[in-house]
């Protein structure tokens, strides 16, 4: 009972846009209870209401993530009523916020929109400034706030609303804190020879490992009967964790490894620019997802084409026929190129085969070469990575970013 | 009970690639039982377990897909134990065939990993030629299939294992049918006032909107003692319904806004090239997401910097300087520009502000212009769209998909 849940509904959240998700669970963390991790759903209620009912008998609190605009507003206060026995009820101040918000664009709201007002009885509402409302629900024992995920007020909604209750809900159940260290690049077998004193042992704090797309997440879990009893069980453990990781450990519960390397080239003073063949824009997407990366990403090439990789970087056609265009010398070629147009102090070049075509007995489908420019000089590397395109795609571009990390940290 | 879930475990799903979800909800499609939604879930024991016990009780059949290389595969025999009661057995095939794949490369299988091998009894196994096998196991009036998610060999593991065992648990339910008609660019208001005369009703068919990132989602259902009737029901409700959607709706269920552009690019013999700003290279990673996509994508060009919009594209300084970046004449000279110096005969710009920083009273946060170029001319169109920096970028490579695909349908 001592965990908090943290649900996005919708379809945004299950094409990967849960940046909602993240920053409530940052916030929440450290409460004593773990935030361990989310959920995503469809903004439908036949898949809600198990999930919603699995939440309020399992978790001491429940986060709903509601989608800008989406159904959520409509869903969650339905399958609560039906779940929880409240009755719904017009809530007052949600239709006044919502003729309001009509008005204010000089139309009146349809009368049969006021559906969108109603709420279980008893739920508490939290208004900001403008945008939608929060609200939570107290109810047979359990506990939801139901937040709108693409508000620009949601942190405020979370520090007024949600914390007091999350603090509330979670004093009455025995500690727990956890944390987990990300790495990449760091093969599985390697943690566990590492980490073989701590694994599977029992006790105040614990370690296990799981692996995801590749990369080894290492789950740190601390208990006791007050919240500074388990961060005290953690700490110790969590420090020499990390120092087992050492450099392969870039960052921890919710970092993401582009935030790390955007943070290494703004405290260096670089500028980075991207080649990419196979990742067909992933590198520059996920480097963007960063606020602020407009100060760090000079450019990128999406090279699918020969004559692209020819005309935009200059690389040698013969280069291209002697070697074929998945290959070092190719992939070094193209970094030192992009380099040279856009006169940035790093770079990134990609070229692989994604798949489920273009694979060869020499160059199966998976293979793939990075190379990483930075002040010093130009470096590849060559992966072999399994799994489907989309697949093959997150993990060239995981790969090309530790590359540049562990660069930048030399 | 007569719906099937589709549960995905581990990370790589909730950070959206989730391409072995969609290929069994596909696959599973008209069997007669909606399998109409899709949940992604941390591979942790905490997180799977209360989710696990919702779908044994609420669904025909869980079909859970493991991330290649997760720890599904130790995680999910436990829960499955626990919730059922079935003891865990070492499964002497699997235990075979964890050994043999040790000993291709020449290794002895550590004893510890022993327990990758434990199934609850009563599990059934399906062993392709080679990589991971999936299994099943009915208990409790419930039923799970668990599948390795980046098989190459998961079509065959659903043909030949799951499509079978679904049916049986299936054909004990009255049937149910369900279609999503896809639509974007169309305003949720719009949609109901076309729908009005279906929405809300009861009956063997229904119909519902959805608002899914922006997107109207239009899902219809059919009820029926059979499949046959089920079918029945719906069908002349769903042609009525996507004749009123008209060119909005671009596609349904699993399909994807970049493979129904992908496949117009191929009919009409065309290529694409694209100038991204604010979506760092999004519009590029979507559309070569989609196997075969080299040959209609040439090149991309993320031009973060006004330097690269110049040296790149050609956009004259004077016109950045005059207009700003985000404006209608730069959104038109990057289309002009990429189509000038890639050859294509479509290309498509993106030019805006994904926030939260650089906006202005004229110009706020969300103010994206996209323009795109297809025989017959260069046309632009500005937006505003709501939500976080993720939302935006990715509202702004569903527009500018969507703004090609309805020029290639003129």
């Amino acid at each position: 009972m001592s965990a908090i849940w943290v649900l996005s509904v919708g379809g945004g959240a299950l094409s990967g846009s849960d940046d909602a998700a993240r920053a409530v669970g940052r916030a929440l963390s450290g409460l004593g209870a773990p935030v361990s991790w989310r959920l995503a759903v469809e903004d439908d209620e036949a898949a809600l209401e198990p999930t919603l009912r699995a939440g309020l008998e399992s978790a001491a609190l429940v986060v709903v993530l509601g989608q800008p605009g989406g159904s959520a507003g409509e869903i969650v206060p339905r399958v609560l009523s039906r779940l929880t026995g409240a009755r719904l009820v017009l809530h007052e101040r949600r239709l006044a916020l919502l003729e309001a918000e009509f008005a204010r664009r000089g139309r009146a709201m349809p009368r049969r929109l006021d559906r969108l007002a109603l709420l279980p009885q008893g739920a508490l509402l939290w208004v900001p400034p403008d945008g939608e409302p929060g609200w939570t629900l107290e109810a047979r024992g359990g506990a939801v706030a139901v937040l709108p995920g693409g508000s620009p007020h949601l942190d405020a909604i979370v520090q007024e609303m949600v914390l007091p209750l999350a603090r509330a809900r979670v004093g009455r159940c025995p500690a727990q804190v956890a944390r987990t260290l990300l790495t990449t690049g760091l093969a599985a077998a390697e943690a566990e020879e590492r980490l073989g004193s701590w694994l599977g042992k029992e006790g105040a704090a614990t370690v296990s490992c799981a692996l995801v797309e590749g990369d080894v997440h290492v789950r740190l879990t601390g208990l006791g009967p007050t919240l500074a009893l388990a961060e005290a069980a953690l700490e110790p453990l969590a420090a020499d964790v990390r120092a087992a990781l050492g450099v392969d450990c870039y960052g921890r519960d919710e970092d993401t490894l582009e935030e790390v390397v955007g943070r290494l080239l703004l405290e260096r003073g670089f500028q980075v620019s991207l080649a990419e063949s196979c990742t067909g824009g992933l590198l520059g997407h996920r480097l963007t997802n960063v606020a602020g990366s407009s100060r760090y990403v000079e450019r990128g090439v999406v090279v699918y084409s020969n004559r692209a990789k020819e005309e935009l970087l200059g690389v040698p056609e013969a280069l291209l026929r002697a070697h074929g265009a998945v290959s070092e010398p190719v992939a070094l070629a193209m970094a030192a190129g992009i380099c040279r147009v856009s006169g940035t102090q790093c770079a990134l070049a990609v070229t692989g085969i994604a798949g489920p075509d273009g694979g060869s007995a020499e160059k199966p489908v998976g293979t793939v070469w990075i190379a990483c420019a930075a002040p010093g000089g130009v470096e590849a590397r060559r992966h072999l990575f399994p799994g489907g395109r989309v697949s093959v795609k997150w993990r060239s571009s995981q790969a090309a970013l530790d590359m540049l990390r562990r660069r930048l940290l030399r």
